[in-house]
Order: structure tokens, then C-alpha cells, then sequence
């Protein structure tokens, strides 16, 4: 398992393709699966396009329409629509590998879904063989 | 493959962490992935805040305002919005196991989403080595 | 690491349950993990029920109220509206193998979510041993 640590904005969706990338080449596993993993309450990971930046803001603009702040939330640090929206994205994503490689399709790209910074965040990487 | 099961209230987020954790430490793996999953479809499982209890209820009240019960759905049962709410959250959750032990951050905790009970349910746990 | 192929419509749920159930079978592992990875990015995967298809069209008529389109998008495809619904479901399916076969619920089935199409989609399936 390795750890990658990153520095946030606000909000915003960070593309660690490349990082994840990078431990599955290290692993040496050819074949197997690679499990991303979001070890934070109010940030998560998501699988979406890396082609055209519009995709990603248009999703955080998208998120604040659906998870409105409300006035009946309860809890005492005020952030409920952040936790909301990474049960939205979910905490993990699950890529299969293939030749050494992420098998991910041509416009997909791995994001690091920051809901409630700026913070420190880190995540892990567990390379599994088949 | 080991098996859990509970009872559940109507609507409700109950702490599993516990449990999953236990089926860990039985495996003996220490480096690998743990899978929860539910065999439901109108539960699910997430991961989310363990210490505030009003995150899960703030959850609660969040997935009411974002599937209200809508005139056009034709399921016969009429729980339409038990089934979304699982699609919501999803049926699995993945956490890396570092030292014996699941990885989760320290504010996490496994969460069985019940959106349509009081039934009894169950989940199951699956431990892979790396 | 298998892959499938479909053509789709312009918006369904198609449920490829058999085909991955015969991939599970073909594998010969008895206890594992079977990772169902779909590579587009305005496609994903859920597990809902397979019995009433009333619930599959509820839950594509919600996802149309829940993610209208918006003047404010600017994604110049102008497909906005399906990336949301790619991450709402999510890019992937986990499922224990047990016995041979899926561990599925007696309820569940595996669905292709197309939200952009028509198009021909692929998806692929891993199995790992345990």
C-alpha cells in the first residue's frame, strides 16, 4: 500500500492519474487490480473525463445545485453537504490492470474529489494480482 | 466469505465497523483489500463520518429532500426511493487492510444504509491477501 | 481480464448479469472478488433489481429530474447531464464470488447504465481467487 499526499483548494477535482500510474508500474503486477482508496470524510474519488476541463467544473457547479446548504442539518461543524457529496462520488475507485497498466478507457482519468478545503489530504494505492 | 446479519429499523445508518474489523483479524491477512457487500437492493453501504451522529442524520434527511416519492414511478411495491437511495450509496464498499488491519481514516466508519425496512438483512465480508 | 461488448440506446439499463456470471464460470475460481469496470465516461454499472423492470425506468425517469440540464453548463459536447449520471452510479461493480458463482442477492442483477448513447460500449470483467 502506498500513500499519496496532495494540498487542496477549497473545492476542486485533482487528476492523480499519473501518481497512481506510477505506483501500479512500480508494483511490477501485469495483471490484477488496482484499489484507490479516500481514507477522508469530506473528500472521496471519482472516475471521469480528463479531455475537456469543463466536465469537472460543471460537476462541482452540478453538486452545490443538488447538495444545497439546508437549514435543518444538524451537525455542529456546518459542512453536511460536504460529507454528502463524497457519499455521492463514494471513497474508493477500482481499476482493473492489464500489461502493467490501468486499464482505463482513452477520456478517463482518476480525480481526488476535495470537498471541504484547503487541506492536507492523502490516499493510498493497493496493487492486487490476479 | 463470512456473513453477517442484523436487524434493521425503517430507515437507518448502523455502524458495522466493528464487525468488518472482526472478520479481518479472523483472516490473518495483513496486507489486502477487505469487500463488504450488500445483497440488497433497496440497502446499501457507505463509509462516512463515525463520530458526529448527526452527519448520519443529516444524511437521512438529505436522501428524503433529493428522492422525494414522485407521482410518475410505476414499481409495484412502491419503494422507488428505497431503490435510488441504494443506487446512491452502492452495494459494496472496498478498504484497504494495512498490519492486520482496516485502513480506514480515523473519522471513518462502515456504515449498512437501510432506506426500507424494518427487515432483517445481511451483509458479507470477503478478505483478499496481497 | 474478459471484455464484453453491446450496442445500446440512447439511454437504458442493460442487464449483462449472464455474461458475467459466464466469465465468473469460465475462470474456474471458486471464492474471490469479480471487478465489473465499464471504460466511458457518460456510461457506469450498478446492481438494482432484476425483477420489476418498472424499477430500471423509475429509476432513469429520477436521474432526469434529479440532474436537469443547465444553462450554466459549458461542456461544449453538452452531455453534462451524463457524466453526472456516470459518477452518481459509478464506474465499476464489486461482487464476492462464492461456490463458482456470484454472490449476488436473489433480487439483484448487474446493469450496463448507458446515459449518452446510442453507442457500442464495452465493459470489462476481472476475477481474482481469494
Amino acid at each position: 500500500m502506498l500513500t499519496g499526499r496532495l494540498r487542496t483548494n477549497r473545492e476542486e477535482f485533482r487528476n492523480i492519474t499519473a501518481e497512481v500510474e506510477k505506483a501500479v508500474r512500480e508494483s511490477g503486477v501485469q495483471e490484477g487490480v488496482c484499489l484507490v482508496y479516500c481514507p477522508h470524510t469530506t473528500a472521496g474519488l471519482t472516475i471521469n473525463e480528463n479531455a475537456d476541463p469543463d466536465v469537472v467544473s460543471d460537476m462541482l457547479f452540478a453538486l452545490d445545485a443538488l447538495f444545497p446548504d439546508r437549514p435543518e442539518y444538524r451537525h455542529m461543524e456546518g459542512n453536511t453537504t460536504a460529507h454528502l457529496k463524497a457519499s455521492f462520488v463514494g471513497s474508493s475507485v477500482s481499476v482493473p490492470i492489464a500489461g502493467g497498466k490501468l486499464a482505463l478507457g482513452v477520456w478517463q482519468g482518476i480525480y481526488f474529489c476535495e470537498f471541504d478545503g484547503p487541506r492536507t489530504r492523502s490516499y493510498t494505492v493497493t496493487v492486487q494480482a490476479v
